[in-house]
């Protein structure tokens, strides 16, 4: 289906400003016109940015009606002014589409330690505002708002039919495969017309996170502005979701997650390899996403893929220091599909076959078998290129 | 002082073909004349090498004779027959000096997955008792026979007094700051001639290891191989160490240690810089060891330096996720001694400045204070090239 606005929504995305290069947006409004649900979850970082504190204390409410974004300067590390200025955005956000300030959420990406420049994101406020629609281009041009290093914005929609209420879930992200001076923040809001109790929002978007948003590594660093947001605006009709349909509510959520999820790592100018990890048989679900986090975060590993190693050793050893206890002789390791390790040691296999599956696919598979139980998980990264590492220190000098 | 072997100690390095090139050497014995207290420390992955298994078994013990090292192939991920070929060593090596095997250590490093070719293996354990030495050229030796991707040998010697006898400490080490095929294995051994008792080396060992081993970064990779082993003979004479001679001794060791450690990082083909993360002010050791190892580790403080960026902001935001708690408002930060972040807040600095200090120099230091009690711990790492990642993403292809 064409991505588009769940009902009782609308966006825009103006440039105001904010950043230097005057052919990108850099401010966005999503409103609902009428009290949404919203939920959220944040940053788990201790140092984070005066917009994440805001909707924090503003979350879980039931009557959100508008989100505005600025990207550029991500308003972190900025003091009490900082805390100001992000209340403001609120405030403007709120006088533009005729709510409370209370009813505002707001985010902010980009470079940290600067402030924002008021007087531009007021007139972008006002300027984004008069734009408002809820056609195609206008939540393409929402997305592009959002945008920092990311080359391509990110929207995915879902519609679906829960209980007997067709309901459309639309979610927007930014976030590149790159390690970027904007911290590689990670920046996601999700739209539904759906109906949906608070407290089974805030729930369904908590699960939802844990298994998307948070299964992909980039760098392996958190940012301070990292958010995800979620409003139910009831659109659609019918009563509060229960039982089943809020069960298959939960599950497109995932879905639009994971995919949102998927195409931050996706969107790298430095990487030339998606790599997907799966580690299965896992005593618990913490114990493999602990593993699939190491894996995915080793720098060896990366630069194997990038170089088309199947170096089977570094991905085995990875494991082994995740701090996760398990017995090294049951450990099997599957890379795109062909067997190169099992029950501790490295079996025979066509180096050169693997080698080229790597080299020929942007898409890498590795697969780790621990043979402890029953839990699995899954994880998303890029490669570690030369190039990557040389768009990132070459940045500011 | 010159480096030199401890008094009852001697040494041998040789090329008996593990390696392909036949300009380095592969195999060390490294001999105590008498029986020594043998202590070991090994890496923590649950992927250990048939040496690693085998050396725990034997350590501590008071009767250690002599350590067989080679380079080339690491005997990790073999399975039974690895086990069987790190005894083997042992067995040479004790025939080779006349002792029993059980007083025999093994250490090994190279490409895991591989066997030994233990023919090789046998003809240049004779080889190296044949040539063995306490000369500086057997000690130069000896340390090249454990060399992968090290650019330099690294031997340390220190003499000082403990009581009333004049001791001395020498320590071999193999590692680089480079993410090698060889997992960037980690060995050492320290020989000295004071007379310690097993309780004390091992304590001893341990407290040295956690400051200065473990301590340095390379890429957050823990290998297989990983070993730290001290040999303590008395062939210095007097009384077991107590008091403030025992003291003075862990003292001397840490030095060596330290400066064993450094040498890692400092030793890089790819790298530019040698980076020391200073943390100041924890509540705990463990918060400041947590807090400098996930700033070392971070491939965004990394690539920054390399990029002489002054880019402060990915140092305090690593610190936030380090799972350490603290308060922002308290941190403050220095770039090569000048103040860049205080109170939660960058300051006005002299970018300019920052960045020629980076760029000028090979060494770059970074100084976090926490402000939330009293203590500290330093890290050793090294910045992140384009020129590192090539160098080994295109190692096997």
């Amino acid at each position: 289906m064409a991505d588009q606005f769940p009902k009782g929504f609308s966006g825009a995305g103006v440039y105001c400003g904010v950043k230097e290069n005057t052919e990108r947006l850099d401010l966005s409004l999503l409103v609902s016109d009428r009290p949404a649900v919203g939920v959220g979850v944040y940053t788990q970082n201790l140092v984070c940015a005066a917009p994440v504190v805001l909707d924090r204390k503003r979350t879980p409410c039931d009557n959100a009606r508008v989100v505005v974004v600025n990207s550029g300067v991500a308003n972190a590390c900025t003091g009490a002014q900082g805390d100001r200025d992000a209340l403001r955005m609120t405030e403007l956000a709120a006088e533009a589409v005729g709510c409370d300030a209370e009813q505002a959420l707001v985010m902010s990406t980009g470079v940290i330690g600067h402030h924002l420049p008021m007087d531009k994101i007021e007139a972008g406020v006002a300027a984004a505002a008069a734009k408002l629609g809820s056609d195609d281009a206008s939540l393409d041009a929402a997305a592009r708002g959002m945008m920092t290093t990311d080359t391509v914005p990110k929207v995915r929609s879902q519609t679906a039919t829960f209980g007997d209420v067709e309901c459309t879930l639309t979610g927007l992200a930014k976030g590149a495969a790159m390690i970027g001076p904007n911290m590689a923040t990670m920046l996601s809001v999700v739209m539904t017309d759906a109906n949906v109790r608070k407290e089974d929002a805030q729930a369904a978007l908590s699960e939802a996170v844990v298994e998307s948003f948070n299964c992909i590594s980039v760098d392996g660093h958190t940012s301070t502005n990292d958010t995800v947001l979620l409003l139910c605006n009831g659109a659609a009709g019918g009563e509060p979701l229960e039982g089943k349909a809020l069960s298959a509510f939960r599950a497109t959520l995932l879905e639009v997650c994971e995919d949102l999820a998927q195409s931050i790592p996706a969107d790298g100018e430095g990487a030339t390899h998606l790599i997907t990890v799966e580690v299965h048989g896992c005593a618990t679900r913490d114990d493999a996403i602990r593993i699939g986090k190491t894996v995915a975060d080793s720098p060896l590993v990366k630069t194997a893929i990038a170089g088309a190693d199947p170096n089977w050793g570094r991905i085995v050893s990875a494991a082994g220091y995740a701090g996760v206890p398990f017995d090294p002789e049951h450990v099997a390791l599957l890379i795109n599909g062909m067997l190169v390790y099992e029950k501790g040691t490295p079996v025979e296999f066509d180096e050169a076959a693997v080698s080229e599956s790597i080299r020929s696919s942007r898409d890498t598979l590795l697969v780790l078998l621990l043979g402890e139980g029953e839990a699995s998980a899954r994880f998303w990264t890029t490669d570690l290129t030369a190039e990557y590492v040389r768009l990132n220190a070459d940045y500011r000098t």
